[in-house]
């Protein structure tokens, strides 16, 4: 019997694949859900017991979380990645983990097909139709939910005539939540107005007494919360995310480019993401040159969204990651971060890499290692090349 | 006798530079105040009469708010420019236009010689040298208080020996006001940590309810508020700044580079420009392709940082400025933002040319005109490098 | 009865098409030849003959060289554009223009289909296909030689059944000739390695005695060639190919990226662009800026790129030709330019605008306008920061 | 006494600095000469003995051939480091060197002063005030010649006086010999127009007849050149500079901008970097994907600016070099060049990692591994924004 490997996440389109390739195609069906921090034992063990009743022959759980991030978050900290300013890529990152996880899953089991769940109209197929085409070429792909163009209502009553028996009442907001953030879609964002209304939001806001805490960050990585040591960064974002998550904080709306060329609206929570880059951000701004400051948001914008895009494999990425990693030499230090009901402040930081030491002179008051004659001196080679440009210019005038 | 214009703020430095010039260097002192925004007609008035008492020759007042827009600003906001993606260059930007104003009047009176009240430790220094340096070549520059590296006590007991009469105590927060926002320097910005307390800002909170505005940019340039249209944009940033600056929004602490290569911490209030700037950027978020949104981003990092250092009068902002200029053909239409206490956020736009049309396609949701096959094809010729390379990668192992 | 416009090239892939289109598909067919360049009146006349001898409804020719120019090449001169470092993209371009004049014809017909003859393997389908999908949506492409993935004998087979009669001989090279230069593909250039044959090059080498020629340029389009002025710089081009063709310049072979994925290798020769280009790089390091040098090559690296990946309606290149067309103002001025058999070398610029001039100081020489101690201020600031980098970094070590 | 040290090179300005040095400033002066491949042995000898014959206290010639290429010829390879598209950076790579190794030497004698002969207009001051500023702040800076703004005329006058005997007599061309190239300055270099005549040059052109190299590189490294193998990279640079020098190859001449502004032209012969650089890009283009190209071209572009303004040690270049390290992990392969008079061409390369692999598709040929089908669906996603974008402004017109 032809073996398929399905991405399972238990919703309705998934539900929809398992009686689908079993029962019209005729595979063996071998689901697997990669946990990227979204899911609790609970909700793992309920998804196991759907699919094995739903008839697949085997269910696979992979805890991904830290693989996750040593492999992607690590660098979109680096990167201080926000897609467009705003977006720290919660959905588009977790993906790509998922994609080359159940591409490992396929190329295990010798399966000639894999499936996932994607629609026509969003980012997700690309992603792992690519991740798929590369990774296991030759591995047909199957999408039943694309290639049939089936809407909500063909899909629930076809698994009513199956048989399954499954909520199939729909949200009013779809939530996908992971380690690197919560994205949020419903009524709203469809069109290009429109705020999430307060209960829409999966993490309500709990916390009203403004709290300081103390960020510290090892090489670029975040080690520590209040002096509170992890054995994995990914568990320090998970403690920072349950104290900054209740005040509401990294909450917004993404409009941004799909990789198939439209525009899309998503909201988003990550508390923890976004207070982590901020800090991380303060702390950069602290200890490196100014030129390492901007290649580095040049490269990781670049980073950003080719990663976004589903490129994750292209080389040019690792080169990247070897930049990024190697500007992270100096960026240790602690940042204190002030969180306030639905926003924060950096506050300051500590490092014994901080380049802004008196010692060198303070901004705006006193100059020591240098004298006004050698800025004088350099004000005027620093504006040599622009001053002949004018003079030249006037003599043509 | 000898000419001298002297760049006059009515502060101890420029005061003592009007005395030193005359008295100690023989000069007939033309003082000149280039208003960029910060000062009211009253304070002018004053400032003027400072002027003459302290004995110049001649003293010019220069109203460049709207030259100020018209030649920066409305670039800054074409590019959402945020320096280390923080600060809007509030006090970078109007030195260069105040150094342009005195060069002109330098060459208005036939002067021989220029001053400045720049300290040897500060950004203004160069930016206020360069400008000299490129637009009045051959004219001297004189900067007292950085070429005797005096202290404020000496300062003031030079004065007090003329006879001056003024405010000698010094203010426990240096404030720096202009049309694109106000800087504030004290204690807590002289070292890495610290946030400046409440009563430092100079506009308290007043408002306390949420409020929304709409904003609307007609080909990137804000032209009016809530319906309310004004003659030139920088009337209309004026009045945005009395409704959100009620608000405490835009405030923040900014750490950067400077000219001179140290370190720098300001702290900044800045309503207006901060929500023009996110307002204007969502509405580029519709309105321009992909490659538009990151080239100009590209563009603007270096147009700010550049100009941040004084080079406004390099070519090369020309030419940027013509790009960003081409950029803003359809960033025309309507931004809804709410006001909150010490935040805001962007609600939505509303544009006859945001790409987000539900003609082409709803995001996740339903794909018009084009087919899965299509994405599928996509996906394959997207991935086939990498896929390429994987292959031969995997042949050499 | 349907009507649907074919680009058409008189070659056997265009001619299977004309038939297989009105024979098979029931179509009126209109073709259209679009001249970049490459042809001759005479040739034009034959093709047109050719194709109304297939049957067509009507044929078409566009004189489209000075429109080409205008729209694409002088942006390439502009740029200093060689893919790679490497290819004048002679065909990139010409393609797009090509596609845009087919979309034009296909909008005055009123046409419902368009056709064009590319395969399935290289960079022309997806520059046909995407031009046409943006400018005319909704009008069927029909692609023959890709649908029926053709082979040249299946072709020949189908056409001497139909009794069509034409030389059915392959050329040993294919070649591709227009007003930007001549693409040349044959054994040599399908592997990785080897040059192609004297005898493969379209232009042979006639000329052996070394001559200077004097380029003029005004805004950085060449307008004069020797004291000969032209009335539209497309002339000027090909006067200055006729002159330096005969030296065998502008000879390589690129091997590049194509859209599609795969890197493909091909032929050119193109005395003509090569040398412009050359020369006017070389005026443009005289006349501008540092940074307008760098600045201009970043974008039109990504101009050049992007261009060749058909991606011409982006209104991003509108924005990148606004300021590269800011760049030009300056980039007047006469380039004196020593041809040689198989090379040339640029012996020096005279302009107006030539920033190496001896009244500000001889590079190595002397210096006027600055002394050595602005020197050492400017040494000491511009390394301030990294001096303090080092500073810190030795005390942590 | 004080102990000073000297970069000396045994020409008429550092022989006047050891005499204005100990005579007139009373210094120890010790005299180090680092050797970066310029010289011979027997020319070390007899500037040793020049040295001390001047009355330094101690001489020291360091090799410092192979540490110049392990620090920066290296990266200058990986990127293809050609200055304005022209210049291997001859000399201002290896002054880097050569002031980083002076410096050591000041560390190493606890020395109070350092001093070196450059002038006021070159670019060659700032890069070893800058690297002494950087690495032995505190050390005072001597630079007699800048200092005093001494002729030629002036120098001679004193050294005959003191009883200096050397050879006084102005060369026609003054040269820099070194393991990257040679620069050439004279008559025709200091206007922007004219060429060198053919006996200006170092290299006279002694081959005539066409011959094949064969260079090989391990990991972007060249380490055989016709299947000779070398003990390390710099000896085969020599090597093949050899071969390839006696064709002329690799000379022109280049105008840029110096790192004090103004503009400055320099002829140069560098035969074997040319030909390095370019078999190095060859192969690139065959085993990197697109964005590798692209971006390491970016990173490069800046990487030899910056070192050419003598920022070699920003912590920015670090990380830049760790990106192009890792862009290198397959360039490995055989470039063929073939080199004739006054020119070369790179015939083709051979490579385990080439990605143009017929297995994939031959470029214009036949697709295998993808459908037309595919190719069509790409157009349509890779077209759809733009696609969007023309509808709307079509609708707004």
């Amino acid at each position: 019997m032809k073996k398929i490997v399905l991405g399972f996440s238990g919703g309705l389109d998934t539900t929809y694949c398992v009686k689908y390739l079993s029962e019209e195609k005729g595979y063996e069906v071998h689901s697997v859900i990669v946990n990227t921090g979204g899911f609790s034992a609970d909700e793992l063990t309920k998804i196991e017991a759907h699919a094995y009743k739903l008839g697949v022959k085997t269910h696979t759980t992979v805890d991904a979380v830290k693989g996750y991030y040593d492999r992607i978050i690590k660098y979109l900290v680096f990167g201080n990645v926000l897609k467009n300013n705003t977006y720290p890529l919660s959905v588009s990152a977790e993906r790509l983990v998922q994609a080359l996880h159940i591409a490992e899953h396929v190329k295990a089991l010798n399966a000639t097909a894999v499936a996932h769940g994607s629609t026509g109209a969003g980012n997700d197929q690309v992603r792992f139709d690519m991740v798929f085409n590369i990774m296991i070429p030759g591995v047909e792909i199957i999408t039943p939910i694309r290639d049939l163009r089936l809407s909500r209502e063909e899909e629930i009553a076809y698994l009513k005539a199956k048989g399954v028996d499954m909520n199939f009442e729909k949200a009013a907001y779809s939530i996908n939540k992971g380690l690197w953030g919560t994205s949020v879609g419903g009524r709203e964002t469809l069109s290009s107005k429109g705020m999430l209304p307060e209960e829409a939001w999966p993490t309500q806001v709990t916390a009203s007494e403004s709290r300081e805490v103390k960020l510290h960050f090892e090489k670029g990585e975040l080690t520590a919360v209040d002096d509170k040591t992890f054995g994995h960064p990914s568990e320090a974002i998970q403690y920072l995310q349950t104290i900054a998550g209740a005040y509401g904080i990294g909450r917004d709306i993404h409009v941004g480019d799909t990789i198939i060329g439209i525009k899309g609206r998503v909201g988003f929570e990550a508390a923890a993401p976004v207070v982590i880059l901020k800090a991380h951000h303060a702390l950069e701004k602290h200890v490196l040159t100014k030129w390492q400051l901007s290649w580095k948001d040049t490269i990781a914008n670049f980073y950003g969204n080719w990663l976004h895009e589903g490129q994750i494999l292209d080389p040019v990425m690792r080169d990247m990651e070897a930049f990024m990693q190697s500007a992270q030499e100096n960026v240790t230090g602690d940042v204190f971060v002030q969180l306030l009901p639905y926003r924060f402040q950096v506050i300051g930081i500590e490092s014994a890499y901080d380049l802004m030491s008196s010692k060198f002179g303070k901004y705006g008051e006193m100059n020591n290692g240098w004298s006004g004659e050698d800025v004088r001196g350099f004000s005027k080679i620093f504006g040599n090349q622009t001053m002949i440009w004018h003079q030249v210019k006037e003599s043509n005038d």
